[in-house]
């Protein structure tokens, strides 16, 4: 699939320049967006520059739908052919903390629906890539998710994401926040989405999240045996506004969705 | 100081054998706690009875509590020397995770209060050190907690724990929660608080830990410019109960505080 090579190539190709830029995050020039938190640097956007304009080479006409600046628009026809992109996904790590957890993404996708993905962790050197009906692999190996089944023994992702979305995720899941074995929040969707794939995890919950932040993920699960689904159960498209989000090893899916309230 | 000695030295002396193990853990044997999620590895055994050893024939006569079997018991002269170690803070990152956010931790302590303490990340091979009044170190170099003062802008980490004590949590910290700028829980109070001692987070809040949990990363935040207190602002004594814990920055002690309703 020409698509996923392309994926391929360009995370390889971009994983030194972010690393790099993560080895000197102290230098790194960066501006505030819509609050103290929310933060874009010249790696952001540098790596979207460069997938755009590698992009118009390789697939002229295509649409290239991003989290940074012009690209953060959803294409008026949904179900086209376009790229969905978070440059650096965990932006807020990659600027601080001890562990590299940040991710470039890149997904390619049609009728809504993503049809080939790729997740690259420039620091650990984890590249994971799945195209629609071909498996997920990390580093060239098949990836299959967990086989947990009890909600008392599972690690499950609760992303607080912004501020403005805390109020709902805990007046929604607080019997999901005390059900499960574990509650990790590392601040990247992709990076989360990426360890179920690979059964380091077994579910992720997040109330509105946008495209970018799951598209290559959602495929990367989907393709290693789990399940990625609206918080109703529904399933998910990628333009149909911010219906929030569960993802799981699927085993756990059903019990999971229980555990958040309606709204 | 001969304490903080025999803490570097061990630690460096375990680093090998635990990354080993973190390595090959799809091998490692272990046996399941209070619940699903409460996991006892061979490696917290092993590191925990070579601990006991050294300090048997180093300094004789001296306690040693610690999180697993038999040292898992408060001393009766809570001001005698004694020393407080959790093997592997962090065992299910230990146990799965593509991050290895996981720590060995030992401290000193005399007068409930610790005097010296040491944490290894083995994997990423952090090493922190720290002794009363001589400030602390990361592999060698001065460290200094960060310089946020806002709590918009600033990075706490929620450590929700087991489930018989996130309803606490969830009870008595949603303001913090919606306030502060992001939100972790990477399931390691050892890890969190060492990226409180060099400035990569800025706060940490628990509703009821056990002293192996911070005893050695407390003194390394307050040695780094931080602060270490119950949740009612209250002077820390590593064998008073569980009264809850709040680390910050110092800058952002107050703050963090009033956002935790009382009991």
């Amino acid at each position: 699939m020409r698509e996923l090579a392309f994926i391929e190539t360009f995370l390889r190709e971009n994983a030194a320049y972010v690393r790099e830029r993560h080895a000197a995050r102290g230098q790194v020039t960066m501006t505030v967006k819509s609050n103290a938190s929310d933060l874009l640097t010249e790696a952001d956007l540098t790596v979207q520059q460069r997938a755009a304009a590698a992009l118009a080479e390789a697939f002229p006409g295509d649409r290239l739908v991003a989290e940074e600046g012009e690209h953060a628009v959803y294409p008026d026809d949904p179900n086209a052919r376009c790229w969905v992109m978070d440059p650096i996904d965990g932006t807020n790590n990659f600027v601080r903390g001890l562990f590299p957890c940040f991710g470039i993404s890149l997904a390619f996708a049609e009728h809504g629906v993503p049809q080939a993905g790729g997740v690259m962790l420039p620091v650990s050197d984890h590249l994971f890539l799945a195209a629609r009906g071909q498996g997920a692999t990390l580093n060239g190996s098949p990836i299959r998710v967990s086989e947990v089944q009890e909600v008392g023994g599972a690690k499950v992702e609760v992303e607080f994401g912004w501020t403005t979305e805390r109020r709902l995720m805990l007046e929604r899941a607080p019997d999901l926040i005390e059900a499960v074995g574990q509650v990790r929040c590392t601040g990247s969707a992709v990076v989360a989405l990426c360890q179920i794939a690979c059964g380091e995890s077994d579910g992720f919950v997040h109330m509105t999240l946008t495209p970018w932040d799951y598209a290559a993920s959602q495929i990367i699960v989907e393709e290693a045996g789990g399940l990625a689904t609206r918080l109703d159960g529904g399933p998910l498209y990628l333009f149909d506004g911010k219906q929030g989000l569960m993802v799981s090893n699927g085993a756990l899916h059903e019990t999971l969705i229980g555990l958040v309230k309606p709204r």
